[in-house]
């Protein structure tokens, strides 16, 4: 290596992908995309860079820490760390332009600058569905989410996972009903703890903010109840008519998961888990974690929730919504770390087309017939040896390869090679397309 | 508004488009894909934030000045700025676990702090395709770039474009027969400007750096001579024999050109300009540029070159290749700004599904039965008035509505609105499915 050579390298916690699982990744975004607008989304894009005070409006916390901005001129930028901020900004400065209920999604990629570690990326694809009303939002539409997220989960492939759904006011109203409504916020962020730091632990946390121990007992053993999703509605139906919140939660708790299973989503697929809270204080109803269900140690992934106020930093009008959100990133980089693409091939083309004449016309020709055809054609046009140009193909596991030399010219035809059985032979484009289309 | 609303609004030079169009962006980045795909290509995605001694290796110039670049803890970090340098940057990195031809395209957005104005972003898309060799790269992929950006263009809908060929050899040949091979470059960046700055200042720089006036204007006469290919490849012939390398440019053009007509590229959208240089110096022979024939005024919309060394910063290693790109931000822009679009529908389903009943769960199953018939459906399930449904369908432009009450239930099925006729009938799923994907 000579002097003036400088070391090609990314930042670490960026993810990069060779090309053949870069196709797989890019495949699965097409999935999402393509789920999400059958279901009538609109896709949106909004900018990676924002003005420091409308992203970090919110102020605070960790996310501030996190961040990457920079100052231009006279201008304190801050790159995006999520879609939610720039989809209440989006929704706020697009208010009159917007049909409601509004209902968006977006893959974008988002920035937090946090400690690299392994699992953890500074830059990573989000897929977040939301849906969005003007003043009032129906609750059915907290049944529509996790519907969408059910159907863009199988269509990439996972079929064992289980949306996990709460209630916000099943919790507020337990809380009421033991009387300890003024600890509410602590309260759900100790519960939302339950599986990390274990039962003791929560009941001493619970019982430091003036919980009696027996209290925090109870409360804790009917939100950590497992069950079918009958028996914990038995178990709630035991607290029914003590406080409206509660039972009102329990209602909008039902009537998700009926509209759930009227949309084709198997109980497999979800169930009550009340011991679900979502640290944010934002969320006012339905919440959702998902489990991976061969794995759930590598945590939620596909989460969200209700919430009421979507966008009040930046528009004095009510703007209630829910949403649901999948880090593409991280759950790529496990499933590849499982293997869960290792069968997967993923060649650039159909067909690695080879002209074994000088005048290549007739080869350029028969490879835009193909592609016209459907079928995804490579050319090899380098001087190699024929063995060379057969490992080319092999290593990019290309299924196909098409040769076009001074026979097949005279005969008007194009001879064909399945990569897989060695097996080859002459025939028209046409027989060819429908050989290769039906592989 | 109250005191403590932040005005939601973004930062000047980043473009955002309403639902609808967007709807259209992402439709023309999908025929992208799809169209650079069926020639093979992988799709690759690379940061958006790299060392800013890797983005800006070459250094000096425009660039630097305009990148958007920042400290974080001690990493000098730059927002890439093109997608050209992070191509080269993963080909050397990644050198060993390639197969060369290395055949790529890339999406993706770039960032350039240049002072905004209007139809200059900065933040925007770039949709590149390379093709890189290992040592050596052979002239036909010359013609795959234009063959393939010919059929990006038409699949956009943009039938009137011509893709303006020259080659950098013929250009250094013809200052080797004119004896003025010592200021190639500067003579090359004059002639690039010829367009802007007319003939008679063009005549003025080159004679200003110690060509004859005489010899400049033979010089410019050739290179501005208009006519169809043959009629310039006559003009061209008049000066065969003198010049080693001026004979293998003109071969190479006439080989290139020759592999575009048999890849099905019409005449109409290619011809050869010999007075297009590009200003880098980096390109070594073919080089491209798109008039968009409508309105020349706005400048090449895809251009690219041969190049003969892409890594040379990151790899002690020759690797030659040839590229395009579109700049597809502005391109929307200028359309958009033209009404090109206008006609253009974009609702966000086939299909808005209303439900009549309190119980939805009928409604439901039907909206799932019609997207597995390759529908898109969009549900409404708000509480509002029949008459502000309809509304909301008419302005999205959704085609179809569907009913589902007493009566539909009754029946097992649904009806069927055609919103642009008014028609209306009850039918089975199947029958509307019919109906709809035949619309």
């Amino acid at each position: 290596m000579s002097d003036n050579i400088i070391k090609p390298g990314i930042l670490s916690g960026f993810m990069e992908l060779l090309p053949e699982k870069q196709k797989i990744f890019d495949e699965m975004q097409g999935t999402l995309r393509d789920v999400f607008s059958s279901y009538g989304f609109f896709g949106l894009d909004t900018p990676v860079l924002e003005r420091s005070a409308v992203l970090l409006a919110k102020g605070g916390g960790e996310t501030e820490k996190q961040v990457y901005r920079f100052d231009r001129g006279d201008t304190d930028i801050t790159m995006r760390y999520d879609l939610t901020v720039p989809l209440a900004r989006y929704v706020a400065m697009h208010y009159s332009e917007l049909s409601f209920p509004f209902k968006r999604y977006q893959i974008g990629k988002v920035y937090r600058g946090e400690r690299s570690q392994k699992g953890r990326f500074r830059e990573f694809y989000q897929c977040d569905i939301d849906i969005i009303g003007d003043g009032k939002l129906d609750v059915l539409n907290e049944a529509e989410c996790p519907a969408v997220m059910a159907s863009a989960l199988k269509a990439l492939g996972l079929k064992e996972f289980k949306i996990r759904l709460n209630n916000r006011k099943v919790l507020n109203g337990l809380f009421e009903i033991y009387g300890v409504s003024d600890k509410k916020t602590e309260m759900l962020r100790t519960i939302d703890k339950f599986e990390k730091i274990g039962r003791d632990n929560v009941i001493e946390e619970l019982t430091g903010f003036g919980v009696e121990a027996s209290k925090a007992g109870e409360i804790l053993d009917l939100v950590t109840c497992a069950g079918s999703n009958s028996e914990i509605e038995a178990k709630l139906a035991g607290f029914a008519g003590k406080s409206e919140i509660f039972d009102e939660g329990v209602a909008d708790l039902k009537k998700v998961a009926e509209a759930l299973s009227a949309s084709g989503v198997s109980e497999d697929n979800f169930g009550y888990d009340l011991s679900i809270a979502r640290g944010l204080d934002y969320y006012t109803g339905t919440v959702y974690e998902t489990q991976f269900l061969p794995d759930p140690s590598i945590g939620s992934i596909c989460s969200g929730g209700r919430y009421d106020d979507l966008a009040g930093y930046f528009i004095d009008r009510p703007l209630p919504g829910v949403g649901m959100s999948i880090g593409l990133t991280r759950l790529f980089y496990i499933l590849d770390a499982k293997g869960f693409f290792d069968e997967t091939p993923a060649p650039p083309a159909d067909v690695l087309l080879l002209p074994m004449t000088e005048d290549v016309s007739v080869a350029l020709k028969s490879a835009a017939e193909l592609r016209n055809a459907g079928i995804s054609v490579q050319t090899y046009m380098e001087q190699k040896k024929f063995k060379k140009k057969m490992e080319y193909a092999d290593k990019l596991h290309i299924p196909y390869t098409v040769f076009i030399g001074e026979d097949e010219i005279k005969e008007g035809k194009i001879s064909v090679k399945n990569m897989t059985s060695g097996e080859q032979s002459m025939m028209t484009i046409a027989e060819a397309a429908e050989l290769i289309l039906n592989k």
